[in-house]
């Protein structure tokens, strides 16, 4: 084989994340329910599946490579202009171009302990240095890392709130004051991909033009389209315009875009997701309650759960689970990795998930 | 602004081809023919539209992140193993990924005078310096790209079979003996995204397991999906396999991954294609005949036409075409800039195409 350069040559050949249908054909047998991935099992806006349908025939052209129209409607609903706005193929991939736009081979990158996995694959992935801060408790800490992008001059500082894999939050004024702690020529990586779930007042209160952070929004969660993989970045616009230095431009298919659209301009479905999302919670904690789980607070699509052991105990409830027809995931850290982490799900889903728990849990 | 990175800082803020939509926008007035992005004006397969449909319910599943059933499908196509295989987000996609993997700043690359630009965009992007071979006429010249890679010592020979934006093609043997000649640690990179469209023998005869090429394939283009944006590389699997260190893993969503499957199963379709893009192939010649423009032999889904002059009248008549409600591109770059590019159409497009071109001229 031809070597490859010497940056790529020395990363790892690797997934992620092991998807739910590699677990299947492992097993040879399909998962009863999906609640591993924080996908929405309340499904995406009949407005966006109808826009998906129509667009089908279209599918022979071209995307705007520009996304005009979807940054349009993105902007509209913040108040914010379309220069704001950067449409990209999910928050990973949106991760990976701000990663390849800020890290020198290098430079150093801030993030918490157990957090998402794909940053610190993305980090790797352009010669950055990660250095990772503990989590308190089930929270990212905010002074922990600032404190450590000042102590190794990060040039990315990475957070999501709501957080995952834990489910946790902070209020978005704590957020917004970190900016003012950021060592200088650090950028905050503000992921708020659960946000659309979470408590009012957890979006941060940050001005659009603020140049020290990138948030992060999805269409992925509350919005039902993981399928899809439709993000987006919202930042000031000298950042956002860069992104045109480096991006795939016509990555974003004809679709995915009508469909992106359609879904943002359906706010009942969303309202409908927040509250069977609240119901779906308190379902799930219910059940964990009486397998003699921990339901920790949710900000999110998911219900972490403290299984009250070891990352070895919950690895084998986890695993468990999977024979008894359900995929879940956990934190992959410790001390994290106490916990398992249950995507929220339609009632059936959790009937199954009631009904295997105890099933799992006596396997142990 | 934070500073970016130093290479990125060193890019232009730019759009590799500037999108219909985008004209559109500026003039106020939808194209009446879209004949300028080489789409497939006679749509995907009816099964690939199919499929797109039904996922549409499933877009709140994220897309199998190995991508197992499509690569299968692939392999299955080609008889190769799926370990041969990499899907990818269009050709753009992976080639920006190859020049990710194989290129250090400061590594040569080499490509035709006026070939593919996002090949170009990439190369730039991670900092890899691309060295111009000039076409011997309507042809990119195997010879001349081989000398210049050994003269450059490139990591990356560029050559597309058939080509864009001429429409020539090489016989296949001959671009694999191009193998034999290229200098060590030399990789080709075949962007074979119009075969489908071309004559038998146009398919270069390489092992599947040859480490000196990477071969790429789209379902953009005779597959009728641009709006999907879905390609694959086909190339040895230790080298497939090193995708994995940099991909965006999850990048394929549901409803594209089952839209590719199904539009392959449907050769039907594709031999339908072929015999449509047969006789618009003869059509477009007649009506570039009629106008005094001489057409190049078509290997691929459009037709370049030689209009006579130099690029500021062939820019001038793709200006008029569009003022006609027509949008065609054409070569960038002298001497080929000397050609208008039309793509195939379906009857009622080339009827307005037909009835554009006199007019176009006339106001020259």
């Amino acid at each position: 084989m031809i070597r490859l350069a010497p940056l790529p040559a020395s990363l790892p050949s690797t997934v992620p994340f092991t998807g739910p249908e590699t677990l299947e054909r492992r097993s040879g047998r399909p998962f009863a329910a999906r609640l591993g991935a924080n996908e929405s099992l309340f499904g995406p806006s009949p407005r966006a599946v109808a826009a998906l349908q129509a667009a089908a025939q279209e599918a022979w052209m071209y995307g705007d490579p520009e996304a005009h129209d979807l940054k349009a409607a993105i902007a509209a609903h913040y108040g914010v202009t379309p220069g704001h706005v950067v449409p990209g193929e999910g928050i990973d991939g949106l991760l990976g171009l701000t990663c390849r736009l800020m890290l020198a081979p290098g430079d150093a990158a801030v993030t918490s302990a157990g957090a998402y996995p794909t940053f610190a694959f993305h980090v790797a992935g352009f010669g950055g240095l990660l250095h990772r801060a503990p989590y308190r408790g089930a929270h990212e800490d905010p002074e922990a890392l600032v404190a450590l992008a000042r102590q190794t001059g990060a040039r990315l500082l990475y957070i999501a709130n709501p957080d995952n894999p834990m489910g946790s939050h902070h209020p978005g004024a704590a957020i917004a004051a970190m900016l003012d702690q950021l060592p200088e020529g650090c950028l905050m990586l503000l992921d708020e991909a659960y946000v659309d779930l979470a408590p009012e007042g957890t979006a941060a209160p940050i001005a659009p033009d603020d140049p020290r952070v990138i948030r992060f929004r999805t269409f992925s969660k509350a919005y039902g389209l993981a399928g899809l993989r439709l993000g987006y970045a919202l930042c000031a616009p000298e950042l956002a315009a860069s992104f045109d230095n480096v991006r795939n431009h016509f990555a974003l298919g004809r679709p995915v875009q009508a469909a992106g659209i359609a879904a943002l301009s359906d706010g009942a479905h969303l309202a409908a997701v927040r509250a069977w999302a609240e119901s779906a919670r308190v379902r799930l904690n219910a059940i964990a309650r009486e397998n003699g789980l921990i339901p920790l607070p949710s900000a999110t699509n998911f219900v972490t759960m403290d299984a009250g052991r070891d990352g070895d105990h919950a690895r084998a409830l986890v695993q468990a689970l999977a024979e008894e027809g359900i995929f879940i995931r956990m934190p992959g850290i410790a001390p994290l990795d106490r916990c398992i982490r249950v995507s929220l799900g339609d009632a059936a889903s959790l009937d199954l998930f009631a009904a295997a728990l105890p099933k799992a849990l006596a396997r142990l």
